[in-house]
């Protein structure tokens, strides 16, 4: 609470200094904040005050902070364009290089090249190397700011290299070792340089077997690997181990977060990201998944037209339809979440194909049986009915094992079929499972219909 | 594939070497490995090898590997009890102090206590201090090998300080600076040691905006901050600003994970978490949910019940009671998905209350009103009966208007009472709204049931 307080007085005192040409007593006490903190002050601002802002710093200055506000910003097209190109293409070459590339990637093609044609050659050229990668993968999200040494050289010459790079290198805490064909031979971390000898050799102290990452290596497996090895940095080589990047662990949290909201997404059948849009907008992106399952839920409404004459004959019927499908729909959805939860994690995707399923099958007879058992006990208690109860419990058993079938053989298939099985939403569940229940109910309750009635 | 390979031979060498008692061989390409790949041979091991692992390494060889091992690991119990306790007690002192304490968590009172008296009083009072942290806070995650110094002192002899701790600090990448009542002060980073003079005091370089995080924060703020700021560690300290620990950002990705895990979990109404079980356990876990769920369905069941007259004399209003509860259910989990991720998102959770729930009020009418036009459309021409086609298009525009309200209303009201929104599942949302949407189906129907007829 208090701290709010005291960060909001200290936005009004600099928004005073910047309207009021304070020059000098604005950049003292912004460049004071930290970069998050300076990002939520130029987000306050409106258009003019913003003018002000870049007349006030400098280019690097702004890259600094933009290099920290430019994820998931959907102002940051905005922002760019009410620069100066010239000003906004040196703000881009003083970002780090994965940063820069992730904002020109939501430019079009034409603005790309106009920032790219006002840059020095170089740095044009490290940003056009980076703007190849296929997005989502290791290329997509390293930077080419890296430390790298040859290894015939003492601890005290490194520390000399590293000084002069620190600067503008992404991290300094994992040094990496490069033969004459720069090909990745070893690492050494900060932490071994400053405990060991200044006479050392690299060679003598760096660590051989050291991990890397494939460039097209999709970004969920750099993140496996970060998890597992608990690295703060991991390098990035080509296909003749020719380093060309490194991957840090912020941009490995970015990755995480993404997924989770993107698995999230999926199950919900809506992108849970569309936050703080109007309700139009917020309804246009929700309504094709709506009407497509509808259409889809039709032909549950049809078959249930089939069966109208029965239901007629015999209205208590109608009475458990959204029993049925309901839960068997809620049994679905618990095996669609194990079913891409367990192709998330596992390692080794296709040895389990059959067993999970099975295992799904299984699962879902035991939590029908015992749903059935309980569901023939009420009805038939409370209609007095037991053989409209056994219809009832019989129907609910078959309808949560082929909705577990559904639930788990389904995500699975879009994995092989090698979609994102994240995407097999909740909804198309319950709605592809509303219609397998609605059949096996009808068909068993015609069977039995001489017998209950 | 190859490197999968090599692993595989590595560890058939190295499993060779264990039993044929070449402790050289063994220790030597055994320690050469990565913590992570050790862990991976040592969980591979049955219990005799096993011990003899314990008899070829040191506890705190052993420490090493069990500190990247540790999380979400069934068996970590199992190995400990196999061990000698006066080995494990070492070991778990050898560990750092978060991850031994993690690992002490899930034994019994008895267990912890054994072992606590078999480390030295240092040892067993540095685990003790972090043992009553509550779960899920600052405290609980934070570890207390970090490096701190005074502020009245050269950068030279800071190296110095640093050198000596390097090997107990579980991060030297920022240095806190402390008082003489051991309050924080001020930060400096081992970048910033390395780039400046030898001589120039810690007092004139470090920041003194230094951010920190309470010891009772809840987890997933801390987790924001690191999202937020790119920090690879942040300091934990008490209400008088006491620098008590601090927590590494390796610590921050699991808990980025559990928390992802477990809102998947919540909106599925199943613990996704529990892979590798046999049916009939997957079965138990996921049966409290579904019976629950199917008690609040046979509210439905008897509202459509006391209707069932209506249903007899007009048998194809069943024809749409899946389509109108399937359809508002859809609707209803994605609200549920936008309003948990919103509350998830948020800095200030109370200022957007009333709006978000007008928000998806709106969102629901206008998806309503478009899904509504449609199925009127669709039935009238599909039973060429447009009042027909009126009642279901109506009853479907105020079905998922409720829906919309029930799934953005219940999470809110959970984070307002306390409780985490993420458990407010899909599948309650889906059963709640059959009920409503059964409601409003059958009422409207009533009205109308002289006109379609």
């Amino acid at each position: 609470m208090d701290e709010n307080q005291e960060l909001e007085e200290r936005f009004a005192q600099l928004l005073q200094d910047l309207r009021e040409n304070n020059l000098q007593e604005f950049r003292n006490s912004f460049l004071e904040m930290h970069i998050y903190e300076q990002g939520q002050f130029y987000q306050s601002l409106n258009e003019e005050d913003r003018q002000l802002i870049y007349s006030y710093l400098s280019p690097k200055e702004l890259a600094d902070m933009f290099d920290v506000i430019e994820e998931d910003n959907e102002y940051m097209k905005e922002y760019l364009a009410e620069m100066r190109p010239s000003y906004a293409a040196e703000m881009l070459s003083e970002m780090y290089t994965d940063n820069a590339v992730d904002l020109l990637n939501t430019l079009d093609k034409k603005q790309v090249a106009k920032y790219l044609s006002l840059m020095t050659t170089d740095d044009a050229s490290e940003i056009k190397e980076l703007l190849h990668y296929e997005d989502e993968t290791a290329g997509a999200i390293m930077t080419t700011e890296f430390v790298s040494i040859v290894a015939n050289q003492t601890v005290r010459s490194a520390m000399y290299v590293l000084k002069n790079e620190a600067d503008v290198a992404e991290t300094i805490y994992y040094i990496y070792v490069v033969n004459q064909e720069e090909q990745l031979v070893g690492v050494i971390s900060l932490r071994d340089l400053i405990v060991n000898d200044d006479d050392a050799m690299i060679s003598d102290l760096m660590s051989e077997r050291v991990l890397s990452v494939h460039v097209g290596d999709d970004q969920e497996d750099v993140a496996q690997t970060f998890r597992d090895y608990d690295f703060l940095a991991l390098p990035v080589t080509d296909y003749d181990d020719h380093l060309l990047g490194i991957v840090t662990v912020d941009d490995i949290i970015d990755v995480i977060d993404d997924e989770a909201a993107s698995d999230y997404s999926g199950l919900a059948g809506v992108n849970v990201e569309e936050i703080n849009e109007n309700p139009v907008k917020s309804a246009a992106r929700r309504l094709p998944w709506l009407i497509t399952l509808l259409f889809l839920g039709m032909s549950t409404a049809s078959l249930i037209s089939h069966y109208e004459e029965l239901v007629s004959e015999a209205s208590i019927l109608a009475v458990f339809i959204s029993l049925i499908t309901g839960t068997a729909g809620n049994a679905g959805t618990q095996s669609l979440a194990v079913a891409v939860r367990r192709l998330a994690v596992s390692d080794d995707k296709d040895a389990g194909f059959v067993r999970l399923i099975l295992a799904e099958v299984l699962t879902g007879l035991v939590t029908g049986a015992i749903t059935g058992l309980t569901i023939f006990l009420i009805v038939g208690i409370w209609k007095h009915n037991f053989i409209l109860g056994f219809v009832i419990g019989i129907a609910m058993l078959f309808a949560i094992t082929v909705a577990n079938l559904a639930g788990s053989l389904i995500p699975m298939l879009m994995d092989r079929l090698g979609f994102d099985p994240a995407v097999a939403s909740g909804p198309f569940i319950t709605t592809l499972s509303d219609l397998t229940s609605v059949l096996i109910y009808f068909n068993i309750a015609s069977l039995f219909m001489g017998y209950f009635m």
